[in-house]
């Protein structure tokens, strides 16, 4: 299984304080030591950092917690494998383009006997049963909606019908995300936290780490 | 206009060094300082690293010169905007999947007059040129082959087709690959150079670096 971490903001913002404490767990708090990934969307673009390393070792994870990157939504995922090997192709998130928006899926759970996509427009690269439903899913929209992205409450129950026909198989938890709207399924785990101004002092569960916003006085140990 | 860089190898083979000159022509040596971009390719999988910063001043082609990551085929691209703001989803290498391989392409050139692609199965995400021709290019191919890669010899053939009339349109130099074959195309200046071991020592035009053979004695000053 896996572990996933998603941001949707108002604002650019970047991640971070929280993927500091995510990345963590790739191998140091917590056993998701088979690779990582986190996908940026900045504007109509999308850029996806990958490594098959262990998120705690991994120089490309170094840059992610080191370099701020605002974006209003990320998708982030440090993967304990259970289908496909540990490789680069077998990294959330997988990245496709759709209605020519690039759309990016990260996933934890496991969904036995899924039949390959019916692959007329999308055709997974690696062997996780993960890259398979997302195939599925895009494939669904694209089927129902050829033309274009539909209005949100359209897109929303189209996407729920086939959300529960894959979960039907086994755990299903994941996060898609466009760039516009970050989707979230829940089959067992999932939390989420609203943050809004004034911000109180945020302190990691992973790290003995506590960030104060700028707008209070700030401890020089919080953050460098 | 823009600047390529691409590698083929028989063994995974890191691009440290040669990307240490080409990243400098990012706003360093030379003007193309819209953004960079770098696809490795490793088994069936890539990623791709991408930064709308200057490559001599990104953090991120920072991370690319220094972690070496061994690939058989690499397409590394410095920017200088002619259309298309500079933005992360105008940065190459831009990526698709295509017959469940990963596709990526980065190009030098400026097509005038390019129609939008069909898009039956690939949609521009940003404004370049470039990319719309990426997206004629795999149309083209998925319409001859629907059902999965056909042997070289008729892939390249198509490919031809499709790149000469697309050459039409202005200068098309380019660099296409799936992890399994690397395509360059020169409509104007495209240099290509065969190393094979035993390796000679390797000299930057862009910096004063030179590189030995581990197989011979190495200076010390030669690669950190």
């Amino acid at each position: 299984m896996c572990q996933l971490l998603g941001m949707n903001c108002n604002v650019p913002t970047d991640i971070c304080f929280s993927f500091r404490g995510f990345s963590a767990r790739g191998g140091g708090t917590d056993v998701h030591a088979d690779g990582f990934g986190i996908a940026f969307f900045e504007g109509r673009g999308c850029r996806v950092f990958l490594d098959p390393q262990p998120a705690r070792e991994s120089r490309v994870a170094e840059l992610v917690r080191r370099v701020p990157m605002r974006s209003t939504n990320v998708v982030a995922h440090v993967r304990k494998a259970t289908q496909g090997a540990v490789a680069i192709e077998n990294c959330h998130p997988f990245q496709r383009e759709l209605w020519g928006r690039y759309w990016a899926f990260a996933h934890n759970g496991n969904l036995e006997r899924l039949p390959p996509p019916p692959g007329r427009y999308y055709r997974p690269v690696g062997a996780t049963d993960s890259e398979a439903a997302f195939c599925h899913l895009l494939e669904a929209l694209r089927a129902r909606f050829p033309d274009g992205k539909p209005p949100l409450p359209a897109l929303h129950a189209a996407l729920a019908a086939r959300t529960r026909e894959l979960a039907a198989l086994g755990p299903f938890n994941y996060l898609l995300c466009d760039g516009e709207h970050l989707f979230a399924h829940a089959s067992t785990r999932l939390h989420f936290i609203v943050r809004q101004a004034p911000f109180g002092p945020a302190h990691l569960v992973d790290e003995d780490l506590t960030w104060t916003s700028p707008s209070t006085p700030r401890p020089r140990t919080a953050w460098p």
